[in-house]
């Protein structure tokens, strides 16, 4: 199943993306949150489907898209997990997981603008595959972390390198500025993907590759992941875990390329569709 | 006035603490999120509670306190905003103040027990005062900071010095753990607090005093840190800033001090009451 939200930012409604159509489902009530996820939403959903298939009735033309799922509890990013980006950084490889958090106001909709924050000169982009929790994951083993993944998404982890390198302290200040997270243009159930751990994703900006990576190449693996970051801290429902970059971001080139109002930034994952971002100034129209 | 929350985890009703009571507001409806801070719920309370003065019921002796603003869409931390803090880390004074985040997932009520998580051996204590965002905060000028401010919170930052610090990555890893934000006995609004500038905080481990500091010896003071926070995120009603901690934490020892089961940690601020937590092991009674 692919699951969508469209609508007005903040007023979304729910979707389901089937044969190439986005459909309401908004007759099926409430969002895909942490009380949809965590209470085998994804189960009801399918049966509702079908129960109604073929008087589903196709979102409205030119309707936004938001993110796939509503405002999560938190977004955890795993850094430097692919090595040749952790090279390209000048990093070094690390021996356990990174994680930072970003500002679960950062999220936005797929196709909606990056808005570059005040004060900015580094504003940069990281395409990534994102595991969208669906059990609440505390202590669990990486042999039963799949069981707690309602889906995949594709995610813009948009980042600001002097806020998050030079500014002092972690890269949170970085990570969470407004529009910092396109997330979708849908929530693929693990169902729909053939092989997670075989998944291109690729990254262009003006139409010129920057990126192409596979998860293949993932330092650490999504049930490794997954397992790790519930040692820490509680993951609910509809939480979202970045999974990290390849090789390929503005900040690893000489001299560093960084996004400027106008560019178009377009990406996508097998399986996880393609999203594409407008760049602004803040301020701007 | 002062807001509690009081019941059950997951389950608390609100009320209000008036002359050394505590009363049940939940006719009032809704709960202390976004929502009521965002529409104006701190005068319309004020009304409600003017309005059934003399009628409003006691909460149940015995009732749990939670904490007294549910969970908000992201708790940010202040790092080493005192000098002697800093300095009894070894870390250099900051020239701009560090962010990190907690995951909301570790927010408890102020008289739940601390659990040490599993594979813990560093668990220390961090007092500190606590802002509540009352209005959304985009690029606010410090001059208008104090206008976003809905009351005051102590908060005791539970952290895990070798997830922190030895792990790899940011200090996110460590401060987020479940339990590790006990926040209240209850909020203060702005009116109850005779100068924020000059609040003694204190905190002991079974009796012994280990920190006493006052905000008067913030390095950032709290309209400067409102207003730099939302440089870098949008701030939401309802959203935790946490100051920084003054100097006496266990990792400031030598040899440190470390949390162990059955310890009991007391701490207080001028004006926001004191809280007090049991530390147990993880998967113990």
């Amino acid at each position: 199943m692919k699951l969508i939200r469209y609508g007005d930012p903040g007023r979304e409604q729910i979707g389901v993306h089937l044969n190439g159509i986005n459909y309401d489902v908004s007759a099926f009530g409430g969002d895909y949150d942490e009380q949809f996820f965590g209470s085998n939403g994804l189960d009801r959903l399918e049966e509702f489907v079908k129960a109604n298939e073929g008087a589903l009735i196709p979102i409205p033309e030119g309707a936004r898209l938001g993110s796939p799922i509503a405002r999560p509890s938190k977004i955890v990013c795993i850094g430097l997990n692919y090595r040749d980006h952790a090279e390209e950084t000048g990093a070094k490889i690390p021996t356990e997981p990174i994680i930072f958090m970003k500002s679960t106001t950062s999220l936005s909709g797929p196709f909606d603008d990056i808005v570059i924050p005040k004060n900015s000169s580094k504003t940069d982009w990281e395409v990534e595959v994102g595991v969208v929790i669906g059990r609440r994951a505390t202590y669990v083993e990486e042999s039963a972390a799949m069981d707690h993944v309602a889906g995949y998404v594709l995610h813009n982890d948009v980042s600001e390198r002097e806020f998050q390198l030079e500014r002092g302290g972690t890269w949170d200040k970085g990570k969470g500025c407004d529009t910092f997270a396109p997330i979708g243009p849908f929530l693929a159930t693990p169902q729909e993907i053939t092989d997670i751990d075989n998944v291109r994703l690729w990254l262009t900006v003006n139409g010129k590759a920057y990126q192409d990576g596979n998860t293949r190449n993932l330092i650490f693996s999504i049930p490794f992941i997954i397992s790790y970051v519930s040692q820490f801290m509680t993951l609910l429902p509809g939480d979202v875990i970045s999974t990290g970059t390849p090789a390929g971001v503005g900040l690893g080139f000489q001299p560093p390329v960084y996004l400027k109002p106008g560019d178009v930034v377009e990406l996508g994952a097998d399986g996880l569709g393609t999203s594409r971002q407008v760049v602004k100034a803040y301020g701007t129209d």
